[in-house]
């Protein structure tokens, strides 16, 4: 098939040459221009405008975003939605907020603009691995995009197939899938977001505290000195914490077994927000994964002002002066 | 290698067959006459008291405990040492408290006899899988054991091998891990229990709020009606949430679309706890593993008197009746 | 001072009353006519219609809302609005969003009528003990509702003075304070309801373990069983917990030492949810406020979904099967 | 009464005094010998040795240890126990975990000598204010104590009278309390403080997010600029979170506005941990009161080896570089 593509970062640049290794045809389109010209000499088609980018389309068009969500997002929805017609359609690949779906989508709807949102996993592995990709909107856009989407999913590839599955058909095998209406995808990416933050606290807390058997507060004959990576290495197999998250820790600490070169500063993207937050409107307690989001917030701050609270109340009732030695 | 097998349940008796399968020779006991004459038939040496097991075996003696934490494998261990010599081995493959280890030890090496634990992970999957083997105790004892772990361990299988390894040696990669002195296998193993719970609760909220996502509270153009076997599903390929206990959600959502059988009563094992509390010995903040372990204290109340506590002040301050409706 | 009290329930009817016992006139609406004459027979001039309780105030006219949050407070600003003129005040005396305090100021703004927000805590003691009062809003607004301010606030009453505090000036020590622009009396509000969650929570989790101490699970000469009553009384007296939560708490447990008529089944308003988000918005880790909401919600469900998935993986890799039997 | 007193550090020596003052005779001892004399120049009687002490002793001796928990009060009670006689009384004010208190008392009670374990609340204000006073041992040990014990803590002071306590006996109401068994004071004492770790977190967060209110992340119009110092004050009076810790707060932030001067490293104290244990052992969750032990720890390091996990995952699956900049 023939489709645009907005944003040739990491992830949209990566996207569309696995689109055009796999036969589709890409026009690109990005604010840097050094960008176009680079996926031009791999195959695509060069668009320095948008409006030459849409020109270049066969309708219905298809035009996929991979830019940063938020404001850029929001006005390259508009500028987009100004260019095309009626059964044309916007598919929104970043890290929207699923209620800016539902909201972008009717605007375009009254165009007659059908708006599609896909949450996209598998970060720098994708063009190798595949992409996973969880899909919003209309029934029939999803299906006027699915050539696309097979080749952008990883495929069945060599995982074992879940026992019963082949009763069922369906798309999700391939790694790919219409979870519902607009909106639909980016809320399961959301969701998939916030699972993977928990996931990787889980496993932090834990070397954490394989890391801190060898303290010397402890009695002499209940401390370890374990090796990290032999033990993340070890449970990769047969174990039931075996996961791709795993795999990359065990790979992170061959290269590094103190992770000394990392800072231990870590962002949060949206998602782990928007999860508390539908946590929250739903009445849904979710310890793990918001616990998960705090320990991010916390990881980029020297001290909290809630930690100052705390010593001048100690100061004022028990006379505790606290001192910056360790614990 | 000859070894005895103590304890023929669902794991020892499984951990039995797969050694006797790939050429292993196996003294069986149990309490159970009826476990011994099962395993007899599957070609094991029957045993109907540790004294006519200890006769059978060749010195040094090796001796694998499966039985119960706790009071039974503090029993089996005294028992057992009683009627063993200088040189001889007893493992301790059940979950036993990694305190209890280093205590233990102590008194078999009172006579020269070495004791070993080993964290045993792989559920009833192990004796096709294999099992994740993380042992503690002498480096010595260690290696007479390696051809029995190696055989218990999954091997390398298909596991695609992490970059640097091939320069490492180590039996890691084997799924078997010498990982410190005597209670590091149990240590590890805690931990190892205690990370699972923390990745099973970071699964288990994630649906919980796509499950949510239906509910009449929310406006109705942000309100979904999700697929939870499908979207498990699509993770398993290409995302980066993909793991083994995914596979394993993924196949009971197939079986169960809304887990309608499954109680919600939530066990414990004491990993979980023991997690806890070297994490608090430790000074280690670990959220999440806690509020994993938290959970499931909870589940298997129908109301908290902390809860009730609550109603309590609501009522005082703001004359507040708690009504049990939903939420 | 002349002022319209819209809403004559437990807080909004109690408040009316506290004014006119100090010397201030009240015109007082409800939709329930009944509770209108109620009012009116205590000293009221009564008011049936909107259009009427408006024809009976002085300008600048002055309406105190007391109804409850959302669409209703969202109507009866509305409404009055409609019948208000420039240099009028609106008072939200609810548990509005502080969101909806900036958007609705704005639309009156636009006819010049001013609203002024007031976080309100107390709860059924605020007729006798004074309400405490945190607002938001134009301070001139502010210094022109200062005698009916001053009139529902406890006044410095016989608390102890805060060292330091003679040099400074302002009310707060009087009970009420304007906490600065439109939306910061109910932001302030939100958080003090947050921070009760916090408080209560502790004071329901210490008691809880206090009570579970006397499980037989526990070496017979480390189990207690305690007088919660008896306990909760002494730390009245000298201890770094004491609170007015606790006072309530002891009243709670000398009645009735089990609380057994009380449920457990714990509602939350929105302040609880609201605190959590602006943490969220605001990237501060708020672990202690966030657990307390997620308790309540976990309160109003016989099991959640995740404790479902939980049992499922359980089975799955380990064949257990959960007994919903006591922990 | 006359009783001798060990440890004269900020709480003994206070504690001391206040019984003189009351009319008691105290034998001083401590390991510094100008704390010794510096309390024979208050009253006291002086002793340089543990023997001049228990020499100057009727019988049967009573002698209140107040030293550091741990290894401290352990020999201390050994020496002492070996002085004294069958019928002495041992007090142990300190801030023992339960289980010492359990195991000391049944060595002492191998002679005859008697075991009290009494929890201390009250801090550098006790003095003044008297102590909160949790006694755990025999009752009638408890009884010969009594007169000590009444002078010791605050008594029934302005504190206004819980509804129905009028028809109980007891001594609550004077702020001391006979709560059962040895240990049962420490388990009291110990769950005091941990509700009071919560309660502290729960007032830093929520002021933390005030705090927050002005980040310029935020909408300009849903921004505000708190003075805590005030709000805290108001909260003071007729609100829901009023409490003594509350009162100090607003002490310190009128002092600090910004709490400049407190570095916001916080130690923490046996009893928090212990009250974690507790709450594992029993099978009660406790989210708030380990999340308030989980700051503190979190807030002596600069990085946890977690989050540097977490930076090592985030590198490996999206390429993902922390910088060290601003949340």
């Amino acid at each position: 098939m023939k489709l645009a593509m907005i944003g040739l970062g990491r992830m949209g640049g990566n996207m569309a040459r696995r689109l055009m290794k796999h036969g589709h045809q890409v026009v690109a389109f990005d604010v840097g221009r050094a960008s176009v010209d680079a996926l031009a000499k791999d195959g695509a088609a060069p668009a320095y405008t948008l409006a030459e980018m849409v020109k270049q389309l066969p309708t219905p068009r298809i035009v996929w975003l991979m830019v940063p969500a938020g404001e850029i997002t929001e006005k390259t929805v508009q500028d987009v939605g100004a260019l095309l017609s009626a059964g044309d359609i916007v598919i929104d690949g970043g890290n929207s907020y699923f209620k800016d779906d539902v909201r972008r989508a009717k605007v375009l709807a009254q165009k007659g603009i059908r708006y599609v949102d896909v949450g996209t996993s598998g970060g720098v592995w994708g063009i190798e691995r595949g992409y996973c990709l969880m899909i919003g909107g209309e029934k029939q856009a999803f299906e006027i995009l699915t050539p696309i989407l097979r080749t952008l999913a990883p495929g069945r590839g060599d995982v074992e197939r879940t026992p019963g599955r082949e009763k069922l058909g369906g798309t999700s095998e391939e790694g790919f899938l219409h979870c519902g209406p607009v909106g639909a995808g980016h809320f399961t990416k959301m969701i998939h977001n916030g699972i993977e933050y928990g996931l990787m606290q889980a496993y932090a807390e834990g070397l954490d505290i394989l890391k801190g058997a060898k303290s010397e507060n402890l009695p002499a004959d209940q401390r370890y000195d374990f090796d990290l990576a032999e033990i993340t290495e070890v449970w990769r197999r047969g174990s039931v914490v075996g996961s791709w998250l795993l795999d990359l820790t065990a790979m992170a600490l061959v290269e590094s077994p103190n992770l000394a070169e990392y800072s231990g500063f870590v962002q949060d993207s949206g998602e782990g927000r928007w999860t508390v937050q539908a946590a929250v409107e739903e009445g849904v307690p979710a310890e793990v994964l918001t616990s998960s989001l705090y320990t991010r917030f916390r990881s980029r701050q020297e001290h909290t002002f809630a930690e100052r609270v705390l010593s001048a109340m100690r100061k004022k009732f028990g006379g505790h002066v606290e001192r910056p030695t360790g614990g």
